[in-house]
């Protein structure tokens, strides 16, 4: 018996503490106790990964208040041995907060990362009308800077888990324009074997199309439809090698497990130039694919059981 | 050890001797100093595999101027535990015959199944304007009323291959009026392993459509499509259980033991309520099937290949 | 001006009178009193109403017991100028019928056309084992022969219809071995605009696929079910010209005045080498064609009327 | 005869002069010597339009460096009455300035907005290993406050064109981490009818799918590929009423003038239960559209008369 400390994993972040990003990895239970690695961008926190510093990356892929998303969509095309084994959705919230003391009414100055500020303007307009906007570097150091004085602004636009981090007095909440904006990240590993299957699961691929002319599309996505297979996200991107060709980042509802995603993929394999798996995982929102009983995995295996039968010369079922 | 003599086959043929379909037979190496025996009809040579009495059937599937082709893809879909093993091609060409001596100048009444009669009318009406019909029971029993005397006829018309069992005078050949038409006929027998692959092979199905709706038979026909292969015979068949249900009787190109064929049948079987297997057998006329590269074996090997090592967690190749 | 009598019109059918064909003619409201006249078989009935013979020809069509439905088939491919503009079921049943005063315990002979015969196989030889056969021209001159003498035959076997026709003693009623056997046939003219509708009816088409590859026949039926029309027929046809090569013999649920069907129609018209339209009638099941409420005139109607909008330039409804 | 000067038109851009849309706008020779009205955000801009502030905006669609392509996207998709008229390109490259006589070495704190900090990241780490980043609001007032001693930085990070705007010494060029990078714009106006065809045209379209279930995609999809049109883009985002709801937003090679593209918008308005019709407008790439002949406005002109013939019962040609 070990008497040694279990290992202790790597887990990056878009930092710092307080980012929505770190939201997302809160949710994450097995990440508790762990080391947190906050990083600058996206690219960083999956080289972090690729090249052995990190176990995990967290990177937001959908909807990103945080920025970025279509430079995460690229990054998981063009980087090898990236799996998805998690996903995860944060309210995108902003609360205004100043320095312990501070009052609504005395605020002038507003420190913002612009993103953020241009997301919560309504609000601003119609309770602040005569406030100015200072820039700040990100969600979190907006806050920071007004603490420690750095930042000339009496007020920080932040996410709400600024709190936990940092002894700041909230003056509003729920500032966002976009009531119930919700941001979609995903937990990022090395090779590995997917996650079982939970009955509510999505597998995520990125395929290149074959030649620019009408129909591949519809020719691709046919190996989802004739296997039952419907698409949570469909996404074009440009490759950036030629103008005009086209990479497809897509999320479909069901696990590699599944006979019919497994059979699905061998379609796409065999018909595209370039197809990256990305990961079969449980869906954040826990919602049960559904899907018709034709496709079901003992449909296959009876189908295969049948054709071995045909070609032993077996009499008719 | 045996000292036995090797067993005799028994093969079902549309008779008497001189029919297409015992031409058809003539074809088969397989069945020279075997039993041929013939038969009344299609349902009857089928029967006959089915029930045991002879190991192989040859009848015919398209064009047949024998009649019944219809009735023999009813006959294929009810019938179980059948599988075509071979396909042949017969010229559908008539002569004119008589007793030895006769002379066409002298013609006036003329025996013929009223089928061929139909087919043989212009040449009939060019060069014997007055003649008159006496319907037969069938292409070789024409002849054979004319030679014994049970006939009235001065002259029968029958295939070319009655001068290899009667002793006819052939007063003229290629009297039917449409020039290079020909005769499919299958050799069907119970089941067994598929003969091997030849590259110029097509694979027969019977395929019921799950509802009567718009999009069920393109849904059918993708299963073909998605995996690159071409059809060379599609028909709808009554089912006949309801007004408006059809079953499909197919020819595809290429052998089971393809991986695209074997996927496409998987396809098929798990799509309809019921897929009823003919058999995968050499084309008649040795034309060689093509296929885009990419549904080759070996592409579909990779990527079984590819799919297996995503499941194990391996690194990306 | 003229004082004569309103013009006749002309019917050819494949005759004498008492055939299936002529049971079907018989179903025409709009052919009574006029003049029907017999033929041979389908080609010369056909041929009647291209050269102005005849102003229509009724024919079978499919699951004929009077023979050459592919032939019928194939005509209508070849000939330019024709329409169907009616349909009609006809029973296949059969009677067996003898002179005034003959009894069934006396047949010997039975007087039948060969494919008659070996439609009613089954029960001569459960009702007559020791019959034997005697061909006849049609399922008419069998009984003629009978009555005048010409045949040696004690019995016939014909049409029900043949009673009205001919003073035949009925032996036996519904002797044919399957039951509900149905035969179609089609009423056919020369250019007219098609019938008004009937919200019952169907159109017929005989389209050439672009090139002999896989997916052809795929986007040809998209032409049909991206407009929500629901096939009754769909027969490949070898055109005849080079092996391999196809045309379609299609039923399509709908009437050309529909405007789906007239999308469609055009759809045929730009993707095939060679559409021929074959005419909209009324379905003599008389069953309502059904289809989503998204394929209604209506909702073309609205899209053109959208389009027009865009294209003028005016602000959305 | 009026001697009133022409009237001016607006044009609203995200500001202020020097932006990368500026740069877009400044493509547009009709918008020389009209009013170009500086707006903080897309939202503003196309607000401006749909409520007759101005003519027209200028506002980016894909791979922004100026933030919001989606929000733009789901602009389009929520105001109505707004119309893309054309299609701009500008090279997201970016200058490193400051004020006259600075030199790069002197160089300690860079200003700049953080999406540009970040993709400038890589130059930055090599050439200037110690600064540090002090953020701006926007691309031009990172310069700005450079300029005015408003903001502490001695350089910032600035799109070429601010040189046109302000007295900047450029430090350095091409610092953009990613060669090639262009952002692509469109011009927005009320309703209009669309600019002429040109050959090298686009048309773009936003549409809701009728229902989540497999298939609807697919079938969205056939409306272009059954008229030979290809896409350009293609993009999923969710409506945001429902989850897993989503709606596609196209661009698809072609112009409303054409007969396949008007077929094929006709057709969408058909399938899906909202359409927004963007408009269609001369690509910024000037790329002639090819496809294939049978798709031409001939074709279609030809199968349209055809119809009309078989309506009003005539011949066949």
């Amino acid at each position: 018996m070990s008497t040694d400390a279990p290992a202790r994993r790597t887990y990056s972040y878009l930092g710092p503490a307080g980012t929505f990003t770190e939201a997302a990895l809160a949710q994450v239970p097995e990440a508790r106790g762990h080391v947190w690695r906050p990083v600058h961008n996206v690219g960083e926190a999956l080289a972090d990964v690729a090249e052995g510093r990190s176990d995990a990356a967290m990177i937001a892929i959908e909807n990103s208040i945080d920025g970025g998303v279509s430079t995460a969509q690229d990054a998981l095309a063009r980087i090898p041995n990236l799996r998805i084994v998690g996903e995860y959705l944060v309210p995108v919230e902003f609360v205004l907060v100043g320095k312990p003391g501070a009052r609504l009414e005395d605020v002038q100055l507003v420190s913002a990362h612009p993103v953020a500020y241009a997301q919560c303007l309504g609000w601003l307009s119609a309770n602040l009308p005569s406030h100015q906007h200072v820039p700040a570097a990100s969600n979190v150091a907006s806050a920071v800077g007004v603490l420690d004085g750095s930042s000339p602004a009496d007020a920080a636009i932040a996410p709400p888990g600024i709190t936990a981090h940092h002894d700041v007095q909230v003056l509003a909440r729920g500032i966002g324009d976009t009531a119930d904006a919700v941001t979609r990240f995903v937990l990022v590993t090395g090779p590995t074997a997917p996650p079982a299957p939970t009955g509510a699961d999505k597998t995520s691929v990125i395929v290149e199309l074959p030649e620019d002319r009408a129909g591949t599309l519809l020719e691709m996505l046919e190996q989802f439809s004739t296997r039952g297979i419907n698409l949570s996200l469909i996404q074009s991107r440009p490759i950036g090698d030629a103008l005009g060709r086209y990479r497809f980042v897509i999320d479909a509802d069901g696990h590699i497990f599944d006979e019919r995603m497994a059979d699905a993929l061998m379609g796409l394999r065999r018909f595209s130039p370039n197809v990256v798996f990305l990961g079969s995982y449980p869906r954040a929102d826990r919602a049960v694919v559904h899907y018709p009983d034709r496709y079901s995995d003992e449909v296959f295996v009876e189908a295969r059981d049948w054709l071995r039968g045909l070609v032993a010369g077996e009499p008719d079922a």
